[in-house]
């Protein structure tokens, strides 16, 4: 198949409109949402979309819901030309690529009409997405319990932003399936547990992480490391899977799994905001490992947070735990 | 056209297929959201969606995740056969009675399937739509600042309530058009400004309030008032009509129509639980009338809690304010 040109659209109304006439004619809409400056990861994604619907859109648009003031909003790197180069280059490409200005303006009629966004510099950064106006945008949706834990606790209306403008996308592209990264675990719970409660008629596949030929996840903020903090930042996804092969040799107790991860990323010059070991569906902490779980990192390199984490299968534990017993002396990790 | 029966669909799953396999004919999709026991007042919603689509969802579903424990959940009345006799002598009738059972129950699988109904009580009350578990549902949709003043106040969780189930039914009808009455002034903006912020493809429409021959307005709840009591309760309706009239003729001052109000309620015996002038769009607290405002009551008669309100509307005030000054002395109201 020769590279495909996706059609570009900004509207709302005229997304919507793409995405009834198409399922008219009986095909199937994939949506993978992304903040763009696509690499490797988001390909994954589509590729994946692509085996579950007939049609792909990818959204590209940084929500400013979902950062808080003190957070890299204005310094979240883009490049749309890169972008759409690189969904060009997909097998099978991508047909829509969905590019709002801002999806939190609603002009000033009553109701509120999407805005005419003819005028606007296309190029212009979006500060905030809530202006302080009693007809501002005011609707949030928690997934209460979901949110509260790891990425949730230093950065408290992240999720509630996530959740809120992954359900505008969702009304707007009116997608049969959507596709989401494991790299975001909790992301993709979230999503998952409110497709659920709010009944939308989606569904979700959550998307194996991507790594570096090093190890590193990948992530669009990688571009903001230096070579030595990237090289120093390898000590997060070295030690997540030191961990993982202790578990699966046997090492139940998260604290000591925990303590290992933590104390390899400070060494390496990492500052760690949370290490913690969930278990799969409800991100509860687990203290001794006897179901599926998953291993969890965010961490600071310089000015750069990454997320990391690693899914400790308690049936691949169950499964091998006799014969990789006997390696345990090669993965000591105390 | 003679009486027409309605389908009955009681799955989430069977509804969604019948809806999207009528839009696949063309056909547009009417919701008229009810909580049964339907009066007058819910018959005018049908009426009115029946102007805006072709074929007609009623959903009657009491919804625990509105009521508080110490409200009345248990005793909300209900007669769903009176219900369907009312809805098959409507002319023109209406498609489909969406009657689930619970929609807060997502069974045990991951993902959350939907409840296989076979074994349940049909007739047996909900206690509460949220069980205490981790696996529960647990995604509420809050419309920040509407939600907040009226009815919000004394009801704390009774919009985030109303907002997430008219958001999971209209993500299982996918209707194009919803009806609600302006009786719940307040859930009617709420409603708007969910569908705007989270950009739900469906036009809302407000429906005017219903009274009776003596002007109580509609309520399921009249049903629990004695004789008595609605003969008091009728000071709600007659003391806005005052007010109305008051505010037309040049009162612009909206404590002195509030504290005739809420004096005239009082002395017929009933308990105010707020009376409030606000802002039509907003329903923030209006000092001086100048522009459109609605009139907002909320009041106890015995057990019963019964809230009506009032439009008055700028234009009609500045139009008329000269014709009708000559009234003034008829409806001095201090």
């Amino acid at each position: 198949m020769t590279a495909k040109d996706p059609l570009i659209i900004r509207d709302k109304d005229e997304m919507t409109k793409w995405s009834r006439f198409m399922k008219a004619q009986g095909s199937t809409i994939g949506l993978v949402p992304t903040m763009g400056y696509l690499h490797e990861g988001h390909i994954s994604l589509v590729k994946e979309a692509q085996k579950h619907a007939d049609l792909i859109v990818v959204s590209i648009y940084v929500n400013p819901g979902q950062f808080s003031p003190n957070e890299d909003l204005s310094t979240y790197p883009s490049n749309f030309e890169g972008d759409i180069d690189k969904l060009r280059s997909v097998h099978g490409g991508v047909d829509v690529v969905f590019n709002p200005f801002n999806l939190y303006d609603y002009g000033v009629g009553e109701g509120g009409e999407t805005m005419k966004r003819g005028e606007e510099e296309k190029g212009e950064k979006v500060i905030s997405c809530v202006e302080s106006s009693k007809f501002g945008h005011e609707t949030w949706i928690r997934v209460e319990n979901l949110e509260k834990g790891l990425c949730g606790k230093s950065r408290p209306i992240f999720f509630k932003g996530v959740a809120t403008v992954v359900a505008k996308l969702f009304n707007i592209v009116e997608p049969d399936v959507a596709v989401f990264g494991k790299k975001d675990y909790q992301q993709w719970r979230i999503i998952r547990r409110m497709v659920r409660d709010l009944d939308f008629g989606i569904k979700i596949i959550g998307s194996e992480l991507v790594r570096e030929h090093d190890g590193l996840a990948m992530s669009s903020r990688n571009v903001h490391l230096s070579p030595q903090e990237r090289e120093k930042a390898l000590s997060i996804s070295r030690s997540l899977y030191e961990a993982k092969k202790a578990a699966e040799n046997g090492e139940r107790y998260c604290t000591k799994l925990r303590n290992y991860v933590a104390q390899t990323i400070q060494k390496a010059g990492g500052k760690v905001d949370y290490d913690e070991i969930v278990d799969q569906e409800s991100l509860e902490n687990v203290e001794v490992i006897q179901r599926p779980v998953v291993f969890c990192i965010a961490a600071w390199f310089g000015n750069v947070r990454l997320i990391d984490n690693m899914e400790i299968n308690s049936l691949l534990f169950t499964k091998t735990k006799g014969k990789r017993r006997k390696q345990e002396k090669k993965v000591a990790i105390s």
